[in-house]
C-alpha cells in the first residue's frame, strides 16, 4: 500500500530529490512541503516540486508519511512544530546523517499512535537547494532504515517499499551502529578532507593558484568533499561527537606510524600499509558502489529531474 | 623542431599514454622503450606502444629525447645504466612525483653534453601498468617542468613544445618548490588516503561489507585515491620527506584544534571552518581543473587510446 499524501519537511537536495523520483516512479501521491526560507519556498513552488506550505504544521496536516529533510540540528524544533498535527496512523521519518541524535531529539515529542522510522539516504553531492535534486539521486544507493523499538513491522515493510520505489536499497540497522559505520565511511573523511583544505589554504609559502592548479590528484576529491553544507556538516559532528571522536582517535594513531615511517625511511612499512589498501577498493567496485573506469563510477550520475 | 627519436624507460600508465597521445597528435617520431619486467615489455609489444628492447641502454641509443617513466626510487639506478648511452646534445626528463630527490639521484651521473629538464605531469588515474594508458590523460593537465641553472634554455622551450601537443599545459618552477606543492596538493591527500582506508580496514566492530556498501560518501573518494601504485607512493614519501613531515605536523595541529571543537561542542568554531573551504572549491572549478557537475568533472576523461 503505497501512501496517499507525503509530506516534506524542509526543501533542499535530498527533498527535491525525493519529488522528482517519487514522479519518475509515477506515484499519484499528493506532495506537500515547506521550507524555512523564503526564497527556497518560492524556488521550490517555481519548479512545481511539490504544495508549498509557509510552515510545517500546514505541510504535514493529513500526511500518511512525513519525511524530516532538515539538518540534524534542526530535528528538535521541527519535531515540536509538527508533533501536534500528525495524522493517527501515520509515519515519521528524516534523512539525516546521524540517527541517535535524531532519536534523543525527535521522540520525546511524538504521539503514541504514530510510527517513528528514522532513515538516511546514503546518497548526495556537493550541492545543496531545492533546484539541486535530481530523480535519479538514489539509483542502486543505501537508505539505511533504524527502526525503534516500537516500530510496528508492517510500518517499516511499507516505507521500504516506498523508498525501494524512489531507486534505492533498504538496510535496516541499530542506530547506535549506524552511527559508527558512518563516522568510518563518511564522517571521519569529510572532517579530514576539511582539514587539509584548511592547511592549503593557510599555508603562505604555496599560493592560490599554485594549489587550484596543481591539484588534479588527490587534493582535488577532498575539495569536493569539503564543499559539502557547512551547516549540515556542523551538525553531524556535535551530534555524533562520541563516534567520531573514537574513529579519530585511531586515525591519528595510524597517522602517526605512517609518520614516523617517513620520518625514519621505513619503505617495508609504508609499502605494506599501502598494498593493504588496494582489496577494500576492489571490494567497493566489487559491491557495485562505484566501476573501475577512469571516470570512477561518476558518469552514471545524470541529472535527469 | 620536434623530436626524432624518443625512448621511454618504464612502460607505465604515463609512458603508455605518452605513446598514445605522441600518435594521436600525429607526430612521426620514432619510439622506443623498455621495462623491467618481462611481462610489460610483452604487454607494450602486443599493443604496439613502441620499439620494445630488453635493457635501458639499447632503448635509449640514438634517441634526442629520454623521458624516465620508472618510480622516483628507481631513478638512481635507471640513469647509471642509461647514463653512458645518451646521444650528445639528447634531452633527459622524467615524470617523477618528486623533483628534488630525482635531481640528487639522476644529475651526478650524466654526461656534461645532455641537458638535464627534471619534469612532472600532473595526470594519472588509480590504474598502472603498460595497458592503462590513454591518449588524452594529459589533456588540459597542468605538466610541470623544474629546469637546473645550467638546462639550456632551446632545450626547455623544445621540449616544452612537445609536452604541449601532448594536451598539457606547461608551468616552470625550482624542484624543491615542486615539492613543496606536490605535498600539499598530492603527497598528503594520499597518506591521509591510505591512512582512513587502514583505519577502516581495522576496526573490528564494523564489518567490511559495511565498510563497503555504505562508502557512497567521503569514504569512496578514499579508496579510489588509496587505490594508487604502492610503490610509487612509497617513494615519494621516503624521497620527499621533508616537505610531507612539514605539511603532516600542520595537518595534525588543524585536525586537533577541530577534534576540539568537537569534544568542546564549538558549533561556531567548526561552521567557520567549513564555510572558508567552499572559496578553494569555486576556485578549482572556475581554473578548469574540475566542474560543478554531478558527475565531479570525471566525464571528460574517456579512454581513447
Amino acid at each position: 500500500m503505497t501512501y496517499r499524501h507525503v509530506a516534506l519537511v524542509g526543501l533542499g537536495l535530498i527533498a527535491s530529490s525525493i519529488s522528482h523520483a517519487m514522479r519518475r516512479a509515477g506515484m499519484e501521491t499528493r506532495i506537500t512541503g515547506t521550507a524555512q526560507s523564503a526564497a527556497s519556498r518560492e524556488t521550490a513552488t517555481r519548479l512545481g516540486l511539490c504544495e508549498v506550505f509557509e510552515t510545517p504544521a500546514e505541510a504535514v496536516t493529513g500526511a500518511d508519511l512525513v519525511i524530516l529533510c532538515v539538518p540534524v540540528g534542526a530535528m528538535e524544533s521541527v519535531a515540536k512544530q509538527v508533533a501536534p498535527h500528525l495524522a493517527p496512523g501515520a509515519t515519521l521519518t528524516d534523512v539525516g546523517s546521524v540517527k541517535g541524535g535524531v532519536v534523543t531529539a525527535v521522540a520525546p515529542y511524538l504521539p503514541e499512535n504514530v510510527d517513528f522510522i528514522p532513515g538516511h539516504p546514503i546518497a548526495g553531492t556537493e550541492h545543496s537547494g531545492p533546484a539541486s535534486g535530481f530523480a535519479s539521486l538514489f539509483d542502486n544507493r543505501w537508505w539505511l532504515l533504524t527502526p525503534l523499538p516500537d516500530s510496528r513491522p508492517e510500518a517499516v515493510a511499507r516505507l521500504t517499499k516506498f523508498v525501494t520505489r524512489l531507486g534505492a536499497n533498504v538496510d535496516l540497522m541499530e542506530p547506535d551502529h549506524h552511527d559508527l559505520v558512518l563516522a568510518v565511511t563518511s564522517h571521519i573523511p569529510h572532517l579530514i578532507a576539511y582539514t587539509m583544505v584548511g592547511v592549503a589554504d593557510d599555508l603562505r609559502r604555496v599560493t592560490s593558484t599554485e594549489v587550484i592548479n596543481y591539484s588534479a590528484a588527490g587534493f582535488r576529491d577532498f575539495t569536493r568533499i569539503a564543499a559539502s553544507d557547512p551547516t549540515m556538516w556542523r551538525d553531524v559532528f556535535l551530534s555524533n561527537r562520541e563516534a567520531t571522536l573514537e574513529i579519530l582517535g585511531r586515525f591519528t594513531e595510524e597517522l602517526f606510524a605512517l609518520q614516523r615511517a617517513i620520518r625514519t625511511g621505513d619503505g617495508d612499512h609504508l609499502h605494506r600499509y599501502f598494498t593493504r589498501t588496494r582489496s577494500i577498493r576492489r571490494g567497493i567496485i566489487e559491491a557495485g558502489q562505484d566501476t573501475p573506469e577512469p571516470d570512477f563510477g561518476r558518469v552514471g550520475i545524470k541529472r535527469d529531474g
